[in-house]
């Protein structure tokens, strides 16, 4: 875990080069982007993912490109590239967020290559010190042999080093700290077993995938001692938006009077968003439950399928929100706030 | 619903017809059967599944086979014969039951084929009856458009006529009361997917297919009223082992406050069993999890998997247990044995 190499400049810094994550876990292959309709395509077929390692990829996929512009017409060029990219994926925050910074650093340095590479490495450092300050905090209550089961994938290849919800681990993993992951597959998607699993493995952690519906067995029999997940969107009463089953694996974890804790950099609260109940709910394709990934359907074509996207854990199942800031706990009305003021 | 067609004689009597349900749902395809070794393999390969259909069709196949028997050496071709089918699948209680029925209704009849077409049809009819009796009790607690969330496959394809968990879903069809049915997919063999959702769909159900970890949201919404699930074996005091994700439905269900009922007939309520501590649960291959139904692994080969396949539901969790005999309610340690007295 000594540098962050699925999205990386090459040692010339012609090329921005990531891990393509849809070849995961069976193929890991590295993808030497260039062109902007190549690093428009990366976002747009998901080949690189995850809010925080899609706005570290815009900021370096800027540079790569602002490198090729001439002198004249520099600025044009430059917002017309950062437009184009911004419309791989409009709904993801992070790559506008890092477009907009990118740009604005282009604008007052008038158009300077240093600063542009000081800006996106900027970006990249921050996400780093963001995961590893959210990895110490959870980290923190954590004790040698604990089992920790985890829900999707909020790991390193989503952010940049350790990731938020298994980071705690990963950091433990470097300083000698033996835990036991879980990881539910999640489906539909399968970014448990694809991706977290994958990452866990290859960490040398002692990591165990299963089912989603084999939670409650795994709680019952004492093997986890902590739930660990990530966010998508964190509501000011604590109510937490995240993929779909991560609300099943809450209850569960406080029927066997588990923590559950919910990690995430305070970007992810929504200071405009007082309970979850305004969060709305994605539905997604039927397909995803009844084809994808098989070798043919799984169900009938004339059986409806109820495909949301994510759910929302109520507030009274969450035992913290482990921030870079700290760890919130109950009640999450003041204790967020108070990260504002 | 007016007729058992996934097995079946044939019009001449000469052949068990069968529904092959490795092909479900993609293609109906019946397998007309005849020889030894045909009908074996259709109980190894599982074109025939669910412990009473597989005792239903040991019975038809036994008088298939006593019709090709020369008089000479009747019974040992008969006993060979029955010993091979139940060389199967040794663990299925149901197919050496009914093979020692028919064996034994053989012996006392010097091999009478009327007596040996009355035992199997017999046997069916009791499955039958058994089924509807279970569905009845269902059926009382359920109002036009309930909401009803079910686990695996306890449909009439596993058994006879209805099936026991949604059994009393189909009874209501025919009855013109509309319920909803919200079935789990049921992973890592998709049970759910495959047969539940198709059987239900195709009696005119309102189906709705979801992922395992979707079932909090839609017990959230106010979707559902009831949790029907069927059983492999339950324990003197309420206990009840059922496919893996079962247990998990079952705290969800009592979370929100949802009455969740184990469906099944009294054969399977074991009185040499006092609690669900006794009831071993068998670890099946990892390859189901990593690998099985996909067009290439979703897992890396090196992770673990833990792949239990049932899991056992505390009594505490369950509302009532439908018998053919009716609602057993707790105390289940008073309940279930008065079914004996």
């Amino acid at each position: 875990m000594q540098t962050v190499d699925h999205v990386r400049l090459s040692a010339d810094e012609q090329d921005l080069i990531i891990l393509d994550q849809t070849q995961l876990p069976n193929r890991q292959v590295y993808l030497t982007l260039r062109h902007r309709e190549e690093l428009y395509r990366a976002i747009k077929e998901l080949q690189v993912r995850g809010a925080p390692a899609i706005g570290i990829f815009a900021g370096f996929a800027m540079y790569v490109l602002a490198r090729q512009y001439p002198r004249e017409g520099f600025m044009e060029r430059f917002k017309e590239d950062a437009a184009y990219l911004n419309s791989s994926r409009p709904t993801a925050v992070n790559l506008s967020w890092a477009l907009r910074r990118m740009t604005a650093a282009a604008e007052a340095s008038g158009g300077d290559l240093n600063v542009l590479r000081k800006e996106c490495q900027a970006i990249l450092e921050e996400d780093i010190a963001m995961c590893t300050a959210i990895s110490e905090h959870g980290l923190s209550l954590l004790k040698e042999g604990d089992g920790v089961l985890t829900h999707c994938n909020a790991g390193p290849i989503a952010t940049s080093k350790y990731g938020t919800a298994i980071g705690p681990i990963l950091l433990g993993a470097e300083r000698g700290v033996h835990i036991r992951a879980f990881c539910d597959e999640t489906r539909p998607l399968l970014q448990g077993a694809r991706l977290t699993s994958w990452e866990l493995t290859r960490a040398g952690v002692d990591t165990t995938l299963i089912c989603d519906n084999m939670a409650a067995t795994v709680m019952s029999q004492g093997k986890v001692q902590f739930c660990f997940v990530g966010c998508d969107r964190v509501a000011m009463n604590g109510d937490a938006a995240n993929k779909i089953g991560t609300y099943g694996v809450a209850i569960l974890a406080k029927h066997f009077g588990i923590p559950f804790y919910v990690l995430g950099p305070t970007s992810t609260i929504d200071r405009n968003c007082p309970t979850g109940k305004e969060i709305p709910v994605e539905l997604r394709a039927e397909e995803e439950i009844r084809s994808k990934w098989y070798k043919e359907p799984m169900a009938p074509s004339d059986v409806k399928c109820f495909n949301p996207s994510f759910d929302v854990t109520d507030h009274s199942l969450i035992a913290g929100i482990i921030t870079e800031k700290g760890i919130c706990r109950p009640p999450f009305t003041e204790s967020l706030k108070a990260l504002f003021e």
